[in-house]
């Protein structure tokens, strides 16, 4: 089913050296990719041929004649990304060089069928194809599920924080009603791959991208190479315990960070204390139904100076630091990237989380260490998506 | 200054075929390589040239002509491998077979002058080089440490367990003094190496090595290689916080997996025992000097039926195993391998972390994983040394 344009080594170096650069000359890729400028031209020649990359003006150069760029060919093919939450399905389509040309999105309900789930799936896919936006023939489909899924079988085992989910093979579903190729991820290596190749983790070998949701991921690079682990099922950094006498966590574990930390971890602490009167703000933003609460009514107070609200973030982020200083103890990575819905929380929740991992992370490995934050927004995991059913074109 | 024999892709691959095989005929190679037997002939007559193979019988074969089998000739070369410890310095020298010819092994007093140790390092060196159980030349030396080192430099930056500690240049050290080529490799990595190579890894891509000993470290293999991180710090899940209200570590954090459950964890709270009066048995062991007690008083009490050192190790057993089911649910790997000196105080403390793993890891993760002691021995981390000083003559 996948279609692979032929391509030698050679001509995926300086296409993917020219997405990784925006845009670049002959001169430039040749200099770079250690390759004599007659074969980069040959090379060049060949792509603008299949029309994977076009022109993109003149650089300045000083001294010589001017160096024409070039870049890719966004309108060569168009790619779907849609990316599953706990709550959430956000669907995007773009063109080849990563842009967004449209995007739709919206809540999950709590406690929807699988069936159902899994057609909102397919009719978001659906309507992101015959969006008007669509610049060229979109050409694969990239989707993501918050849970075990093997990429190659396109087989989903299980999402734990959608409870109706069971096992699903989402290959056969998606390539019965879409004549095109679909690519597999978990929704936090989807993150991971848009960062790795258009965010923050663009330039690191080795690093992490955290995943802070509804329930709490990670993406692992080593090597420049994304890690899943021997089964597709690395990166549960939301089911290691921080706390042994911590709160009962859905996996059947005390004290998981998830429960301490998570998106569903702040709302279910939040509950408790509208129930318990501790939080007026809260209350009035939930009218009173705490059942109802959500992390964002608590980063909304938080900016509204409820103190509940405010402690509460600041304990998330003592949780989250401390798991992943755990992560950097083990790993010794250069880099890591905090990402995913709930860091829009803001600057309360950040600043614990980097306090804490300066107190819990090890000296000399803290030292090797950069943080950053994730700067895609909540299109993170669709975009890793589209990248992700775009990897074909860009490697041999 | 190293030594690195002229060798060919091929050859290497035989090499270590043979090596991992223990014996392997042509035939066998031929298939198992995929390479042509003129190929492979051709191979095999240059390294029993180069003496690095040999012959080593025949084996049975139903059918047509007897196979002749050929395996690593020991004799080729000797090398050293010495293992710092907090609490021990162990030597060994092994011919290139990895077999084991002589070994000496002294415990470390606490409190000793880093130039104290470092002589004890260099002089077990010089009296390895000239042990009459070696059988040729001795090519290399391997040396480990218990900390942060930069196997390239050969600089170890610190050791937290051994107080006197400070940057140390020991390639210049050992090359001062010896006129061979050294490997240097942090002490769990070393036992990682051998367990890899000669051990319980032999056959895995992704897998841990833990080494429970005064301090607890641990080596990963990721896709079959060992991974360092980005700044050969990796492995320090000893200094993974496990409950943030524990008792205060060396490294200045609280409720570290050390302080709870290693060597030096286990003694400290056995010596508050024995003060408290809650082990006759410690107290008669160590003639009620409190501060003397060792985690192998409290094994050899728990194999006593000491109620107080029983419990003691189960407790331990139990947060090594929180600690290893957090690194197994961020990296899903397919094996983990119990190793050190403590996994010698026997089924009490196994029984305990094999419990609190399958507790504590993910449902799906605990699926993929194997659980494996180390047969190694306590000379694991000093062959590791010596098989590192050995590589330079299996890969290219």
């Amino acid at each position: 089913m996948t279609q692979k344009p032929k391509k030698t080594n050679k001509q995926a170096k300086c296409l993917n050296y020219i997405r990784d650069s925006g845009t670049a000359s002959r001169i430039e890729i040749s200099q770079e990719l250690n390759l004599d400028k007659k074969t980069v031209s040959g090379i060049i020649d060949e792509l603008l041929e299949a029309n994977l990359i076009v022109h993109a003006g003149f650089k300045d150069s000083s001294a010589g004649r001017r160096q024409e760029l070039l870049k890719i060919n966004g309108s060569h093919s168009n790619f779907i990304g849609v990316d599953l939450g706990a709550t959430h399905i956000n669907g995007i389509i773009t063109d080849l060089s990563g842009e967004i040309l449209d995007r739709i999105y919206f809540e999950l309900r709590p406690g929807l069928s699988l069936d159902l789930i899994l057609e909102q799936l397919t009719t978001m896919t659906q309507r992101l194809m015959s969006s008007d936006k669509v610049t060229a023939k979109v050409s694969a489909i990239g989707v993501d599920v918050p849970g075990f899924i093997n990429p190659e079988s396109g087989v989903s085992l299980m999402a734990e924080n959608i409870p109706s989910w069971k096992e699903t093979n989402l290959r056969l579903l998606f390539e019965s009603t879409f004549d095109k190729p679909v690519f597999f991820e978990d929704c936090s290596r989807a993150l991971g791959i848009a960062e790795h190749l258009l965010g923050s983790g663009k330039y690191s070998e080795n690093f992490f991208v955290l995943d802070v949701g509804y329930g709490i991921g990670m993406a692992i690079f080593i090597n420049g190479e994304l890690f899943s682990g021997c089964c597709f099922k690395s990166g549960e950094i939301g089911h290691t315990v921080i706390d042994p006498a911590g709160p009962l966590c859905s996996c059947g574990k005390r004290g998981c960070l998830e429960t301490l930390a998570s998106g569903q971890g702040i709302a279910a602490q939040a509950a408790t204390a509208i129930k318990e009167g501790k939080s007026k703000i809260l209350e009035e933003l939930t009218h009173n139904k705490a059942h109802e609460v959500t992390a964002q009514d608590v980063a909304l107070a938080a900016s509204l100076k409820d103190e509940y609200s405010v402690s509460l973030l600041q304990i998330s982020g003592y949780y989250i630091g401390v798991a992943l200083s755990n992560a950097l103890n083990i790993l010794n990575p250069s880099c890591v990237i905090l990402g995913g819905g709930l860091m829009g929380a803001g600057k309360i929740l950040l600043d614990s989380i980097e306090k804490s991992i300066k107190n819990y992370t090890m000296m000399g490995i803290i030292d090797d260490v950069e943080i950053k934050t994730s700067t895609l927004g909540i299109d993170g995991s669709a975009l890793g998506c589209a990248l992700l059913s775009m990897e074909h074109v860009f490697s041999l």
